[in-house]
């Protein structure tokens, strides 16, 4: 059994990797802390947890994290990295789910973050934790950034596109739309059911914190700098994440690939992938079909006369976006099944 | 490994059982039937299974039925009663989702349900399928009437009330609300996402099918016949069911009989229950606390100067309404762990 | 044209007032003040209001509002209270949307809201708003205490019913049902979208402030002190209240009095209201059929065997509830006509 | 005042257009059709109605309809082209908010609606009804095509650029957003509210039949033929489309054409429209702050070192998209004040 402690447990995503830690037959949870529940029990916030996690929230405190073997911080940009050095020396490995160790670009991080990182020199260590790209190297890392919601869904959706060099990389184009749950749980204005249901909109359309993230991502995923525009937009639901990818088919390429010959492209690079599936051409991928499951489903679309490629792809921010790509990475940190506690079956309808 | 056929595995309650089945340590599904989607995959219909589940529909067939250990139900009104006998009679054991057996008295079902029925000698041999009431008898049984899903919120709630003889049973009020899916995955306007969203309204407010099988049920649990209210309303929400019982003390009871000693009643009553979960008093349980879950979860309230006790009740209609207490049924009827393939944690949020 | 003002219209009701104001073919708009917001464009927090409402909101000044013929608090509870007494002596008109003035009895209005009343002397002065009850007081009053959302709906409800003293008055249920607005805007983890959506649940069911209002109504009907329970609920939805009434009929009239001829009671009471539709036998009123309207609606049901009347009643919290009966009342205290400005028709779908 | 008919009213076009009409100042309505509800009372399938229309369905019949000024269709396609010629040839004016006369090339027409068309030779006359552009020709109609509702969304979008040549017309994007009301009232399995709320998905999108409805409109604004793509997606709500547009900077403008001087002639096209409201820079518009109202609101984005310009555009697919349109079309058709009937604020919250 792996001892595992949480650092802030009380959002979205640490709930969620409660609810996934809860029936993970490897993993012993040992100690989550938050400094504002400290002494209460996790299930009269999640009442949803009552009979099956008895544990109480405890006061942040090195010592305790110290005696596990790993340690998730489920906590807001900027938390992690003042403790992370620490923990590591002490031999605790570490994922991250908030942004600190995402980006390899100190500058780049300070400029969309507003902060001065605390430990930079830890940037090029830390792996980039999404498995169909870099999954032997998560295999031996010690210390893991988990990938945001977003980026998780465009990534793969353009993946097998750019690594076969078919599209123009100039103007690559993510509309993507998301649940609120992605907004977290603190008390907004904004995210009130009585301003959000029955309603839909764009927001930071002039530059998205994911932005940066995305565009390290699809650089490294084959030669020339992209142009890459990403408009994000709230959904009137509470979990999901669709992405509408546009790339524009290289002129050399359009008069030869069809798009079933990019489909097959599609299947072969995620055929070994147990949480990619790429759906038939024609398909229209809905995020209830992933709700609660750690999949991401792809489907490929063209339109008449159109050199336009259209790729659809739908995850769960909650869990492929964030707690279960998480479980994943530890799964594949402790040489466990690539897959336990994390096989759910998506909740539908 | 028990192998077990579905009769009818397009609508809600069959989904959820697929969802439920495919996960079971113990259960090999042989056989799903679907007239009017013979030959297709059960995934290209739910695309959330697909990777779960290769199974395709096939034509209702009594020989394949019959290769089964148990054959589930999740058909409309009326189409098991048709064909129990004969499945009964090769040896195989039945769970059905639908009403045909739910009321033992035949006189009361035609006329509720507008039909002949088919199997009036059955009636008295089926077992009504509440574990927290009829536990034995489910485990030696080979037809199980598993309970609607209003029955089943309401009666878990007015049952140590009226076990104990505490209240006035003339005047027994149940306000219960329900998620859409309640309503099937039938084609009708009614329905309709632009028909029900962000609305309410109550509906057969002049009387219910449920209202006899509940009137039943609550007649069962002491010995002076009840009056009895059911009001049911339709929530812009796809799963849960709400139920708010009232009951009046009885004038003897009134003065002693504090709601903290009902609360400890409650709590005697259900201790050992996997499912129920009485909740401290002062409670208000919100059906995502069950959503995806086989719990309900019960809470007790009562205002100053005032002989009303108010129970709250919470399930999920598709899993401790349906689907759930069915495969709870089939574990007990098998001598399984009782908890087996139900014991997933609410989605939440 | 009356020269009205606003007092904290930042809230749902004041935009509320401000839709229906900002048509009104009587009204002068002169002020609206909100402390957090003094200087800014009511329609840069309402973008709804672009291009037909150019004020901003100004710091609140007894001065300027002293200017008014009229003017509404859209307050939290316990402010217009302060303020009242100056602007009464100045010749201002004043409609309180909060509660302040809506209880007669300041030892009851102090225990439910936990505050001393700043003006007892004015409680026996106000006007309860209901103008189905006290039209003609409205008519000649200066000080008007608008009716709570709750209150509207299930006394409109019972008033026939108690008026003609059908029914036990120890046992008086309603179950009520609102939608998320009722809350507010302020920002509040519990009325977060992805706290609420797709979920259901009871609260304040051992006390709700609306009960002693509702009470104080249900007792001035008839001569018998009332026994009222009220279980109020959370609609996952943002507009629209139900509440399901039930009332047990009077042993000696239950025998000749047919729900029949109730039902012609009902439609006699409200043949003349213009915001009141008693909908025909065997109907199930729903919400959005009163969503964004002033008007409710209400249907009568009784089940077989049972001298259970049941009432289902419902409005648009923000508009009968709220704002609209607000300027029903304004329209009285001036003389106008009476459904001007707030005969818009429900927005259906 | 304007005698009016109103063709297949019970959809939700149908009840729109009623909603404005019964409130309309300078309209009578006369006869409403409708082969499934003949007889019956509007207001009783929509109870929304009652108290403000007192009118019943009747059967479809040319010289009831022929004793009209003004014809609306809002029929499925196909069904207006039948009837359209025999009541033009009586004099009367027509409206159809259906598709038959929207494309002026008949093949196109009957490639993406597969029918034959049953008037090809009315096409040129026909005007289509997007008062931004065609205001002058809708004065003095008598046969107008209503513009669909993702047309109108995206046509308004991209108006000002392309009438200003300042955006590459090859690769131009539209990915837009609807609520579920844009499917209309028919009994769908697909559009059941189980099926699709709290979860969203793209839909046709190897090709939508606003997709050459849109491309004749982008044609018609300059010189160059579109390269276009169109991807619509399904949003968990009723009312309002959002579209997100797309287009790449000319080279030789992207220089010294800053999105300010964009904005500019955005603001300058639009000014005297009552119904566009181009937002501020940095404006995110809500589809709430339209919802039940004729406006469309516009805001425009670019990213940092980008030359991609992004345009937010909202709308009503049922007012502005749809009856809100109509309304206005009859109003400048027959003389009357521009924006009478439709100059309601949005709901909102």
């Amino acid at each position: 059994m792996i001892k595992v402690g949480i650092v802030g447990g009380t959002g979205y995503t640490g709930v969620e990797l409660l609810r996934l830690l809860a029936m993970h037959p490897n993993v012993d949870l040992q100690v989550i802390t938050s400094r504002s529940e400290a002494g209460g029990l996790v299930s009269d916030i999640y009442p949803s947890l009552r009979g099956h996690l008895d544990i109480c929230f405890t006061e942040p405190d090195v010592d305790s994290l110290a005696q596990c073997d790993l340690v998730f911080f489920a906590t807001p940009n900027g938390v992690a990295m003042k403790q992370v050095p620490e923990l590591l020396s002490k031999g605790v490995k570490i994922i991250d789910l908030a942004a600190d160790f995402r980006i390899s670009d100190v500058k780049v991080w300070e400029k969309w973050y507003g902060l001065t990182h605390a430990c930079p020199e830890l940037l090029s260590e830390a792996v980039y934790g999404l498995p169909e790209i870099n999954r032997e190297k998560v295999k031996s890392c010690r210390l893991l950034a988990n990938p945001g919601c977003y980026p998780t869904a465009v990534q793969l959706g353009f993946l097998p596109l750019l690594e076969n060099n078919l599209v123009e990389t100039n103007h690559l184009i993510a509309d993507a739309k998301s649940g609120i749950s992605g907004a977290g749980r603190q008390a907004n204005v904004g995210t009130l059911f009585s301003e959000t249901s029955g309603s839909f909109k764009a927001y930071a359309a002039s530059g998205h914190r994911h932005l940066p993230e995305i565009k390290q991502g699809l650089n490294n995923m084959q030669s020339s700098p992209v142009g890459f525009t990403f408009v994000p937009h709230l959904l009137p639901m509470i979990r999901g994440i669709e992405a509408t990818l546009y790339a524009t088919l290289k002129a050399d390429v359009s008069s030869d690939t069809t798009l079933e010959k990019i489909q097959e492209m599609y299947e072969a690079r995620y055929k070994d992938e147990p949480f990619v599936d790429v759906m038939p051409l024609g398909s229209h991928p809905e995020t209830r079909s992933v709700k609660g499951s750690n999949m991401c489903r792809i489907a490929l679309h063209q339109q008449e006369d159109s050199d336009t490629i259209i790729i659809l792809s739908v995850i769960d921010n909650l869990v492929k976006g964030a707690a279960g790509q998480a479980v994943h990475n530890m799964n594949l940190m402790f040489g466990l099944n690539e897959t336990a506690g994390i096989e759910q079956i998506a909740l539908m309808p």
